[in-house]
C-alpha cells in the first residue's frame, strides 16, 4: 500500500464515488487538480455546491430543474398533448437531443422492482395518474428500457393510459442502425421481426 | 444541443475538467451525484476544498505534503543514503507501491523541455545540486522516463550526480516481465539487447 497524506487520501477516496472512477483513476485526477489545474478543482467544488443548493426535483416532471422553473414544462411543451414516460433523467436528455421531439415528460426516476422494493409509490406513479387526467394529455408515449422490469413498468403505465381512455405508444424496438442481421442478438431480432410494419406502396 | 438548467450545465462543464472525463462522462457523473449519491457529492465538494488549502509541496522533495511534514523525507529514509528522482508524483506513488525502495525523493515535477519552456530552473534542479552536496547522498538513482525528454533530464541529472562525486544509477529499461520479444517495439528490444547483463555462475 502507498502511503499517502491524509488529505490527498480523503480526496482520492471521495473522487472513487463519480460512477466508473477506480483507484487508479481517482489518484490521477487528484494528482492533476493539486498539480496541474487548482483552479479547476475550485471550479468543481463550487459547481458541486451550487448544485446541490440549488437544483431540485420539478413537482409535475420530476426532471430535475431550478428555482421552480423547469425547463421541459414549458407551456409551448404542453400544445402537442404528447406525454413521453421514461425511467432517468439520462433517458429524457438521450431523447432531447437525438430526436425531434419537444413535448412534455415524466420521469419515473427508477423502475418497477419488487425485489428492490420499488413499487408504483416509488415512481411517483399516481402523479403520473393525475397528469394523465387533468394535464390536456392525449398520447402516453413509453419510453422505458427494453429489459425485464422496463417491460413490465411499460406494461403497468400502459394499463394507467387505457384506463384514462388515452393513446399509447411504445418506442420501437428492433434492429440498430447500422446493425448487421448476422450479429445482433437473437431476442432483437426476433423482436424486429415480429414488430415489422407495412411499407406504404 | 440539450438545453441543461444552468447549474447543472455548470456542473457537466467543471467534471469535464477533470482528466479523462468527456462530455458524456460528465453528464453521467452529474445526474449519478444528483440523483443518488448527494452525500458523495458534498463529500467530493469537501475534499477538494480542504486538499486546495492544506495540501502543498515539501520544500526538500518537492513531493505533495501537508503541514510541513513530509512522508517521504522521514529521518529513516535518509540511513540509505540514496535519492531516487522522478519526474511526477505519480512516478513517486508508482514505485513506492511496486517497489521496496523507501530511500528518499526529488519529484522534477516536469522534465527538460526547452519546446515548452522548462529549463533546469522550472525542474528545481538547484535545490537538487544543493541536496547533493549536502544531504548525506551517496548514490543518485534516476527514475525518469524513457522518453527524448526523459532521458536528456537523466543525462543532465546523471553529470549534476558525477560532478557531486556522487554513485549514479539508473532503473533498467528492456523487455517488460510477461512480454513477448516477439511482439516487443524495436527499440525496446534494442534497449534490452546492449544492455544485457551478466549472469552469476
Amino acid at each position: 500500500m502507498v502511503a499517502y497524506s491524509p488529505r490527498l487520501a480523503r480526496l482520492i477516496e471521495s473522487l472513487r464515488r463519480l460512477p466508473g472512477v477506480g483507484p487508479k483513476s481517482a489518484q490521477r485526477m487528484a494528482l492533476h487538480l493539486l498539480d496541474r489545474d487548482r483552479e479547476g478543482a475550485s471550479f468543481v467544488a463550487r459547481s458541486i455546491d451550487e448544485a446541490l443548493e440549488h437544483v431540485g426535483r420539478c413537482p409535475s416532471c420530476r426532471m430535475f430543474c431550478e428555482g421552480g422553473n423547469c425547463l421541459y414544462c414549458s407551456p409551448s411543451r404542453a400544445e402537442s398533448g404528447q406525454l413521453c414516460v421514461v425511467e432517468t433523467p439520462a433517458d429524457l436528455l438521450a431523447i432531447e437531443s437525438s430526436t425531434p421531439y419537444r413535448g412534455r415528460y415524466f420521469v419515473l426516476m427508477g423502475k418497477l422492482s419488487p425485489i428492490d422494493g420499488i413499487g408504483p409509490e416509488e415512481l411517483g406513479l399516481s402523479l403520473l395518474a393525475q397528469r394523465m387526467g387533468g394535464d390536456r394529455v392525449s398520447e402516453v408515449i413509453i419510453a422505458t428500457n427494453p429489459t425485464v422490469e422496463g417491460e413490465a413498468t411499460a406494461y403497468y403505465v400502459a394499463e394507467m393510459a387505457r384506463a384514462a381512455g388515452l393513446k399509447v405508444t411504445r418506442i420501437a424496438h428492433g434492429v440498430p442502425m447500422g446493425g448487421e442481421l448476422e450479429y445482433v442478438d437473437g431476442s432483437t431480432l426476433a423482436h424486429a421481426f415480429s414488430g415489422r410494419q407495412t411499407l406504404g406502396a
